[in-house]
């Protein structure tokens, strides 16, 4: 099958090699012709993948007519601020269009998916999601992650691409709860990253991660999500790595917030997107909306918008909470 | 208060450490004498928590009734199967007796209050658990955790004297729930350190403390649990510390297994009781006479009681998963 990446950073790299794996003929688009060139004479992503070779047969391609046509898949691994303008410039694709970003949009609220079938109405939307790291699925580590579209045959189609034996895709039919939940993990994972800064250790992000995967719950229930989705790979699973694993660029913007650095001299020097900064301020504004009572998400919004000072974020986040589990 | 603590491990010192802060009458009791007068000496813990003073106010005792005289408090911190041994030791004492031990008994079934209302029928039984690595606690990191108790009075109580500016304590009234999710999680990050041991990432072990955490509320609510209290600090939040931080016993125990160590030539190097390795069993026997379908506990069974490669035990917990998360 003709597939299409859209996007080749770390993730967008990752799943066109993924996707070579599973025999398909992989385009891999991107808006640099300077750095696809880089990635076609060198035969690797050394900006996004270092050290991981990228065979001859995954094409590159910096014009999105070409890289498209025939296509019967585009993955949208664009940047989420990028998506929309993205979409907008492939109208007319009638295929399955895949998102693998993770936010919210600013003011309207909407999630990726929902985007696409705004600016792609002629396409089938869905969603892959989950607890994965560019670079494991890259170098083949066992990872699982979840197909969802409103859809059924969309979710199959997307499982059955993307399906290896190091990467087991599971369906949902929840879209809006799958990309909820990987979205807003990104806001909390900037917390936990402020209590590894601030010295904390496992037992307070235990209990932060904990209080998290409730209020995440709570506030996608609001926006009509189901509940149990949030216990699923792209809740749960997500949240948990992201908060916990070295590797996650949200975590790492958090710590750096927590051992004092301001947010505005961080964020130029940040080497990819941490999503989180965005997703904050569109979590924010939908718990207002919904009057979802959202502290965690409501002390990272302060500390990234209005300067609040980390130790007064997390003080203020404790004296918050309640006194009973059930 | 008088408050008394039984058990002069890691978990045990560092609890009695956090009522001294409180202001209570401490009394640390241990069954090795010799071991007792060494940190009376030094006033430091230092096969168990070393490097954290432990102040004179902190009695030592190895005489059971002397240490119990007068006391409101008992804490039971001794290992699970030292547990009901101990407990006929203490038959007549009328407080409330703490449970902060994680396991299930072999054959019977029983947690460790279940234990103790047996054992000490007079007395009112309550359990502490939570995501609580003792030198965090020891060190007065910020940690949170669940006093339980079928009494309202006795887990306010509970609640109360353990309550700390650093240690923030939760009440839940659903004791079996809080006390299956800290003995099941011990088996699960057994699962984790094989895949750690393994080679395997971040990506597999989200995956897998996702799927467990579904596994541990079906086997809790067909014992009589509630299902939301796995979400809670004793479950969700206990697993994924368990399952992430390097500084799990039982994590570190599944790691040398997947490096290939063989389960008898590791459990008499353990420094102290890697409790997943006795709760596997229990857990088996619990899943089997419910019949629930368990396949993480089953494979880390068969890893841990009948020789199973980790590698064949990784291969088929994966094959015998669905296909759908919802």
């Amino acid at each position: 099958m003709k597939v299409t990446v859209l996007g080749a950073g770390a993730w967008g790299t990752a799943l066109a090699l993924e996707l070579r794996d599973g025999g398909h003929e992989v385009t891999l688009w991107g808006h640099d012709p300077i750095r696809l060139r880089e990635i076609h004479q060198s035969r690797m992503n050394a900006r996004y993948l270092p050290r991981i070779p990228i065979p001859e047969s995954v094409l590159l391609e910096s014009d999105l007519d070409r890289a498209l046509k025939n296509s019967e898949f585009a993955v949208m691994a664009v940047p989420t601020k990028a998506l929309r303008a993205t979409a907008k410039r492939i109208a007319g694709f009638s295929g399955i269009i895949v998102s693998v970003a993770k936010g919210i949009e600013h003011d309207t609220g909407l999630t990726m998916s929902q985007i696409l079938r705004q600016e792609v109405p002629t396409a089938h939307a869905a969603v892959l999601s989950g607890p994965t790291f560019a670079p494991e699925v890259a170098r083949r580590m066992p990872s699982a992650a979840v197909a969802a579209s409103d859809s059924e045959a969309a979710a199959l189609a997307t499982q059955e691409i993307f399906h290896r034996p190091y990467f087991r895709i599971y369906t949902n039919r929840d879209v809006l709860g799958v990309e909820l939940g990987a979205a807003l993990k990104n806001v909390i994972a900037i917390a936990a990253g402020v209590c590894d800064g601030l010295g904390f250790g496992d037992n307070s992000k235990a209990a932060l991660v904990t209080r998290a995967i409730s209020e995440i719950r709570r506030l996608g229930v609001a926006c009509g999500a189901k509940p149990e989705t949030f216990a699923g790979l792209s809740g749960l699973g997500d949240l948990t790595v992201t908060c916990f694993s070295r590797q996650s660029r949200n975590r790492a913007f958090g710590e750096r917030i927590g051992k004092g650095e301001k947010v505005p001299d961080i964020l130029p020097t940040l080497s990819s997107v941490a999503e989180g900064y965005p997703t904050a301020k569109s979590a924010e504004q939908l718990a207002r909306k919904f009057a979802v009572d959202a502290p965690i998400i409501a002390e990272v919004y302060a500390m990234l918008y209005e300067q609040k000072a980390p130790v007064d974020a997390l003080r203020d986040l404790v004296s918050r909470d309640s006194k009973s589990e059930d």
